[in-house]
């Protein structure tokens, strides 16, 4: 497979890398979940995203109960190969709840004019 | 302060959360980095982002070096509490090596008709 070195250092080490799905049709992040070195590998061997279950310890492959796919457009990772930037095409909702994008939700703060 | 109950049970775990900073003019998603309790209230009462670095072991407010700060601009957070989506105006370049984004290589794989 063609995992770069800096994403398979952090699989040696046993840390799980981070992956950012984006609809890049505009831009909206959709959800933010964790690769194993398995889940990457399954995403670029099949084309569709798999993510690694924190809660289940398990491979899950975005969809495969709900419909909801994401199918692979590409993928980047960022300088210190601990985050991975998926370009997806989602089918339906990203988020369990229905909302299109997992991030639906703001915090309040003050404006600064700093 | 107002952190949501979702991600301050993220803290009262010990858990950092992911933070992914987008630039709202054009999506791009330029970094990720983390947040723990401290790091998330300082960049809610200056406006300006600060993160947690975990090779440091100590808040980082980013820019403070190389001026190239995040003038926090709107801040959301997922379904199940553990990441941040920051909408900030970046100075300069986001990514050390002085690319704007830390996306900046891409991984090869074969596209599917899947």
């Amino acid at each position: 497979m063609n995992i770069p070195a800096d994403v398979a250092a952090r699989f040696i080490e046993g840390t799980l890398v981070a992956a950012i799905a984006q609809d890049p049709k505009d831009g909206r992040v959709l959800m933010m979940a964790w690769m194993n070195q398995e889940a990457l590998e399954k995403t670029l061997e099949s084309g569709h995203v798999t993510y690694w279950s924190r809660s289940r310890n398990q491979l899950w492959t975005k969809g495969e109960s709900s419909g909801h796919t994401q199918k692979l457009i590409s993928v980047s990772y960022d300088c210190d190969g601990d985050a991975l930037l998926l370009q997806v095409e989602q089918a339906g909702a990203a988020c369990h709840t229905g909302e299109r994008s997992c991030f639906f939700r703001g915090i309040d703060f003050q404006q600064g004019d700093q």
